[in-house]
């Protein structure tokens, strides 16, 4: 792989592989000598832009390229905020580019960044650079999951077989989120989850796991790792349920001394007060050590990308269009059959007739057609609510005169009205047309856009959203979507109720 | 020459020697090799001091010195503006020279820092530091005159007899102004401009060009090359002008494909919304090729730099007064035969009276006088104003009992009153002097001021100003100056207005 | 010695020693060559922390490193401020040890910092580390001390024997402070200080040198140097105090005419308006070198860092407690022997009686206990407070129903109420015991903390004072103590005051 975007992006056995990547620069680290992949003729330019301020994994990366004697660019903080105040994401990258970048570091606030700005380059030719995700707001952290399986590798020796607890905000910490993920059933690891009701880990991460949940760090007692994480302030919207959650789990000497004599504590830091001040100290916490393990691991991460950079990864096309002509006729036969209709509205010679929409769903396919320039300045256009209809109870019609939908608008349409029948009427003959729902939704000049404020596609005029159907609907459920960007799942609903 | 400073301190042959230098360094950028150059036994220090944050055209230097292989130093962004705080500009200077630099590569909101920043050394005695102005408020940006330079050259081959394009804010753009300096009418330009009436180029920058403007679009359909800007928002005062500016010209696919075929769209960066989205990864777009000429330009510079750094270049002396003795006499003879005068003002016997000034510049002088500490506890000062005069309708004397004026003030109190006689009254004999204004006029003591807020020595405890008289008036026309740091120009009475 | 924290650390020949060794470094500068005792195989990677802003000490040991040729990374302004925000100091500190830093120079605006760092990179095993204390708030910056004084020992030639003027505020100036505190009365220096009431040095800095003190400019006539500093704006918590004392002080080139001819003029920098821009320039005025002394001075502070940086320096141990048993007897005989206090007091059987505490340090002790967490659920505790004494008028009894307090309180408790007599009551014998105060009172789960609210152990939750008692009660006097971290002195009032 090319890009070190999302841990969901590996297979088992490339997070193996670079997890055992990063225990053999362990001894480089520790003698300070050069491991003999870093010796090159042509050193790479690993490039650091901070877009939200992170000192820890921004001094590791910078000790990783430094120990393998490459040089670095560092753009961060309030310098990096002021740059996003004068320029698009996308120019920024572009930039990085133009001037040199070859492994391009990323953090930022906004979800989805990471692999925006492998999509930039590729787009813009710049084929020589990994980029490497040192988190994307809520969503991924995977140097951290790589670090943090590491230092579970050194310390019990073994991946597998172990009680493995988790207590603090397990709703918001990606580093948790993308840490479960790396396991499979397989594994056998017995998780442990303690946190209140508000911070619980969603269900979508649960997956075949072996999982026991409690509000009570009592369940801790037999962890081998126990692994803590603070209260993520900034992202409760509401003040009182903050209020609720704070300070509510924390590990002090008592609490400690109940559990397994050799428990490991971990923490992926900065911790508030969730580890007491009276254990810092104590070996049974680990986590200067676990931060430490983020300089061989990211010295691998950074060999990784140096040999990877030049790979290929071409943006996938859309899926092509799988549809079905139904009907075909002569328009003159076809309007004496239907003469009920006409009612509703007067008859087209030439154009489209969108049937079969769920009601409201004409004005946000109108809306997407607009949006696409679809309509001239004489084009007539009605949309016709509430028609009574069989299947649907009530529907709209789209009548739109003298106007032909491209095709790769069907896919779109389809998704927003997956009943439809496409009419078309064209040179005195009528073609009724079914499209299927693609896999794949890809939202053409902005619609439809990703519910969520903080994905990077909402904030670049270049960011266009694309969609992976995860589950199509079967009796009565609806469509569940995966944002490519921010990775966060939506319901059909949830997209095309801000269209 | 030694610094940097503005792309009118350049002679034709010199820019384009430079230009060409920046040419020669392309194979090095793309090889990732050493310039021959380069290789040196003491590698100078560059110092990149950005009191104003760029992240472009600061990337761009720290990747030429990269490539150069020659160290660096980054002060930067707010630490920047925190650094300002506290040391005056000088200061800041004088430690940036104290600490090793050798290069030193500046950019600053206020206007005439570059320059200000060579007198500063020269006047500490640090000779062997090159200056480089990386934009000094709107004043000069000369890196991206030659970047630009560089870009046309490589694209179309040429830097003479093709149709260039500008549109936007022709009125603020620094870049524009540069790069339209740096051509002349021997280069057979067509220049088409265009702007709305609030960002017109100032007709300084036009004369002898073959200049088209117009407020539409379409005139530039033949260009060769079109350069855009933005509207430099932060340069406008008024709102409503804004309003009116903003968003007015983008070049979109519609407005793009109208043009001619091979047109080539350039553009400093970073854009607002003047270059749309749908193009952005045209190949008529050029701007992330020209964004990448700024680091061979730029490893250029810094190679010449380096070379001529040890240049001496002496801060010109004032030129010389050129005064004339226009009369000599015995003071008693003398006060007999001005009786008539005496209703004005007690004859003194010492001391010197200042005659012939425009009503109101008596009370200026005075002041330029007194700042200037020439006045003792006891003199006794009159200024008698609105005295009927044959030149000049009504005048001002100035009578200053037992002071002589030093001879390095003439000039200045010349300029302010340009039919001023200089009585000086001395050992029972009198002499009337004229001052010829000389072609500088340079501000002690901080008077007088530069009239632009923005200009360096109206910032800095140690500013001196310094105005190169253009133009001398002839027949009711003005003396026209140019402030030597901001390069701005100004009228005598703007000038004289602020003493 | 490991660190270099405070000047007060440094005997005599050691500051010479420096001193001397920053001398030997000034032809290296010169040449811009290597020091061969900086050619290792192993180059220390210098850290520099910044957590308050100094572009002039940051710059001058970027730079003193670059020519040392070892690797450098800077944490400085608004970062290091946002870092702050979500790090504990003793975190940040293990971070940088974690990535790799193995000399660390540290800059805050908390006082004590430097010293707390090295004890947290002790206490958390880092044992290769050297820290150098780059100025914490108004207490120590030792690197300043050590340029001045080679300065003065390059311009004239000694460090003995001359008239030596300050001028400023000399109360809140650090650098004032440590240099002054560098000199002996051997020295044989003649000191004379001007300032106004305001801003006059702590009599603690005079101790046995000479000295004479004016508010008039008028005594530094024949002064060999002047060692002007600006107003430290920030240290005044009164406005119109402030108002009084600003621009006082102002050496004009008028003043330094009227000095010793040879005089030479120094400042720490930066300076508001104290130096006069006309004199900026003046032979006399040896700013710019004395900066300029602060690279081969700090060249030689990182080679002396890093020759030192595996010494150990262990935390000394608290002194053990010498105690004294005055009493011992059978509980029975001695309650009967003791009936008179019963009407005080219910007696007890098994427990703590403190006895002769001064009225309301019973409520203090009892405070300590409790935040020692030596109090059970159920112990019963009385503190009758205002009881008839012929030593000390009133006092409390603590009276600790099955309470027996740890060893190790016992110093602290005996430095609270210095008369205190412990009588513990167990196996129905009673004991009376006296403790001697040690010379070292250290707070145990913060308690006492220090009166200085700029100390860092007030902002670090690992923060643990400690206090030197300076000199011991001797009829009538007060106990006078230092604090180890912020280096402040404290009689006991205001250390109990604020238990």
């Amino acid at each position: 792989m090319k890009h070190i975007i999302s841990i969901n992006d590996f297979k088992k056995e490339e997070i193996d592989e670079i997890v055992n990547g990063g225990a053999e620069m362990i001894p480089y680290v520790n003698k300070k000598t050069l491991p003999p992949a870093a010796v090159l003729k042509d050193k790479p330019k690993v490039c650091l832009l901070f877009l939200e301020p992170s000192t820890r994994t921004l001094g590791s990366y910078e000790e990783a390229a430094r120990l393998l004697g490459w040089p670095t660019r560092i753009v961060s903080g309030p310098e990096a905020t002021s740059l996003m105040k004068k320029e698009s994401f996308a120019n920024t990258i572009r930039m990085f580019a133009t001037q040199g970048a070859e492994i391009l570091i990323i953090r930022s606030k906004e979800e989805g960044t990471a692999r925006f700005a492998a999509e930039i380059l590729e787009k813009s030719g710049f084929n020589n650079i990994s980029i490497q995700n040192a988190g994307d707001g809520a969503n991924q952290h995977p140097s951290q999951t790589f670090l943090d399986r590491l230092t579970i590798l050194q310390t019990l020796g073994r991946l597998k077989n172990f009680t493995f607890g988790f207590v603090g905000d397990l709703k918001h910490s990606r580093t948790v989120h993308s840490l479960i993920s790396s396991f499979t059933p397989e594994d056998k690891i017995q998780f442990k989850l303690v946190s209140c009701q508000e911070t619980r880990l969603s269900p979508r991460y649960k997956r075949g796991l072996n999982i026991l949940e409690s509000e009570s760090l009592n369940i801790l007692r037999d962890c081998d790792v126990v692994y803590v994480t603070r209260i993520q302030e900034e992202r409760f919207s509401d003040p009182l349920e903050l209020e609720r959650v704070k300070g509510r789990y924390k590990i002090t000497k008592d609490v400690l001394d109940g559990w397994k004599k050799e428990v490991k504590i971990m923490h992926p830091m900065p911790y508030v007060d969730e580890i007491s001040a009276e254990i810092r100290s104590d070996p049974r916490v680990i986590i200067d050590k676990q931060a430490w393990y983020g300089i061989p691991t990211r010295m691998n991460l950074l060999l990784w990308g140096n040999e990877h950079r030049f790979e290929k990864t071409l943006i996938p096309k859309m899926p092509e269009l799988k549809k079905e002509i139904i009907k075909e006729a002569e328009i003159d036969q076809y309007l004496t059959s239907r003469k009920k209709e006409e009612k509703y509205f007067r008859p087209i010679r030439n154009g489209t007739v969108l049937d079969h929409l769920p009601f409201g769903t004409g004005d946000k396919i109108k809306k997407c057609l607009q949006t696409n320039k679809i309509f001239k300045q004489n084009n007539v256009i009605h949309n016709i609510e509430r028609i009574p209809s069989q299947k649907l109870g009530i529907k709209d019609i789209l009548v739109l005169e003298n106007v032909f939908i491209p095709e790769h608008l069907f896919g779109l349409i389809s998704f927003i009205a997956p009943q439809i029948t496409f009419n078309i009427l064209k040179d005195n003959k009528i073609r009724k047309i079914k499209a299927i729902v693609p896999e794949e939704i890809s939202g053409v000049n902005s619609l439809p856009r990703c519910p969520n404020n903080l994905c990077i596609t909402n904030y670049d005029p270049e960011g266009i959203t694309k969609f992976k159907i995860l589950q199509f609907p079967k009796s009565g459920e609806n469509f569940l979507l995966r944002c490519n960007h921010c990775e966060r799942e939506f319901t059909r609903e949830e997209i095309i109720k801000i269209i």
